[in-house]
């Protein structure tokens, strides 16, 4: 089998994870679990293995420093700049442009944690096998909770090494949510994503013709710079942003799903962290991230600080988080809402 | 009537209100309500008014700078240095030995809020009428609830402007407690008192003959610096320290109290603090006391930030106190724990 070409994401803001996250340090680039950033581990996901060829890592020019500078010595990695922030079909449709049209590419969102490595690697072969027949291909993560955050995607035929598609499913409301969960045939669409280069071009033209025509040009007049690619930032500039999800997934008919359960996590928000940290909690599930930290009566407490000491006491489920000249307190239920403070939303 | 003789009391740790609060700058000198500090309020009370003498100021050597800069120009206060720190009876006995042994002290703590001066000007009215009648009278303060921090005060037969106390009771239980909400019979004991210096000498004498003794003694051997009053360090130090309540007012048969309904609050903790503060809470009963502060889906917040700029989601009945290098957040309820932390007992 031919090598995967991981293409590693590096979009996203820095909202639901502030005040550590922010729009110039979002959270691929921070060292949230364990001594790497999401976006090294990414990496180390697919640095030397076989299986996969070297990374193309696609990023705005704001964060194009910080990839270069994480992204260490990888031989034969590419980035590709993009001039400007489309969400993600025309960010994979520029890396499928500029790989050999047969290339397997494995996309990678580089803000997810993945606790087990081995079964990433062994869905991403699956998956890379799957792509290899044309279909369009989602890791399906195992749902072990009625996640409303999410979408979903429900299985149907049995394929080889996975399944088609049966549908995508928007994230749903609680009820939804929970029939989801109890029916067992919905996994969470993670956003990772395998397809033949060439396969994903057809079907971006047959569903979207105008982003694939722009994308196309940007990509013929775009210029090299060492190991760096720059789209022409007129034609992409001009691209309706759009997800995959919307733009290709919904619509095609070679859907298919590999099931994944790999300890994954997007860590969308401070209570999700917490989650993620759960092994390292204390007995009263007090988990202590970074800083010097007391806590007196307190359960499900998240405290994390890059200076002041934090002191608590009687708080359940609740995160606190210092960092620079701001101090977080959310409880884990009211995580989710964290963007929509002004500190996080006017950057 | 002779001029009442203010003993202001700046004794005190710095542990409940921490980290606002340290040893090194005490409640008392802090601006916790309004724009002036504890003490100086405890000052104005009694400044500018014919009724009271200039205020005799006891405090701790290590205090001793921050009551002279906080004092202001007060013609004619004298400062009392104490040599250690021994409880309220041998501060108040230091006053008593230096003041006329015909006057009036009226015993102010300068760590107590009072919201209204004129009721607290018209009980110590009042409280002196009674000392003057060789009386030891305490203030009772109005029990709004069934507090278990405060010690209680017992009503008996009526005398003019007050009334004899059947018994001082210590810190009850939640039980005993709202059963002398219920009676009607009890008020807290809020520290504030009025003696004739001669009198208290003579109560002190009779049940802590060597208290007394080693009083006299310091004073006899102490010096004075312009304004200042050192007494003895020898025979001071030699003292067990002791409250007044326990050396005194327990064992007099001339109690008495005078009912004061002011707004008292000892402010003795961060939930006090909000308690005392809630005429600017907010609709949702949350308070900012300084500092930038958004707060989401909270109700019952006190937050308060010498620096930092405080977020908070979906709280309720917390206090967040961010000061210097340290932010502190604790329920309501747990606030008077706050003297456990190792940040506040290992000042």
């Amino acid at each position: 089998m031919m090598a995967i070409h991981p293409v590693i994401l590096c979009g996203g803001g820095g909202t639901r994870l502030w005040p550590v996250s922010t729009l110039s340090l979002p959270k691929p680039f921070l060292p949230l679990l364990g001594a790497e950033t999401l976006f090294q581990q990414a990496v180390a996901r697919v640095a030397g293995d076989a299986q996969f060829a070297p990374p193309l890592v696609v990023a705005g020019a704001a964060h194009a420093d910080l990839v270069m500078a994480q992204l260490g010595d990888v031989p034969g990695a590419r980035l590709v700049i993009e001039p400007a922030a489309k969400n993600t079909a025309p960010a994979i449709a520029l890396a499928a442009a500029l790989l050999p049209q047969d290339a397997v590419m494995l996309i990678c969102p580089s803000d997810h944690y993945i606790a087990d490595p081995a079964a990433f690697r062994a869905a991403a072969l699956a998956a890379a096998a799957l792509a290899a027949q044309d279909y369009l291909v989602s890791f399906g993560i195992t749902a072990d909770r009625p996640e409303t955050g999410y979408g979903y995607l429900q299985r149907g035929e049995p394929l080889a090494g996975g399944f088609a598609v049966r549908r995508f499913v928007e994230k749903p409301d609680r009820v939804a949510a929970e029939a989801y969960l109890a029916s067992g045939e919905y996994s969470w669409n993670g956003g990772i994503f395998a397809f033949r280069a060439g396969k994903l071009l057809a079907e971006l033209a047959a569903h979207r013709p105008e982003m694939a025509r722009l994308v196309a040009e940007a990509v013929a007049q775009g210029s090299n710079d060492g190991t760096r690619f720059h789209p022409a930032p007129g034609p992409f500039s001009a691209i309706a942003g759009e997800s995959i999800d919307y733009a290709v997934m919904e619509n095609t008919a070679r859907a298919a799903m590999v099931p994944a359960s790999m300890g994954w996590s997007d860590i969308g928000n401070w209570a999700a962290l917490a989650d993620a940290m759960s092994e390292v909690a204390d007995d009263a599930g007090n988990i202590v991230r970074e800083g010097e930290v007391n806590l007196l009566q307190c359960r499900g407490v998240l405290a994390t600080s890059d200076g002041p000491r934090i002191s608590a006491i009687g708080l359940k489920d609740v995160c606190i988080i210092v960092s620079g000249n701001e101090v977080l307190v959310t409880t884990r239920t009211g995580a989710q809402a964290v963007g929509k403070l002004p500190g996080a939303a006017n950057q």
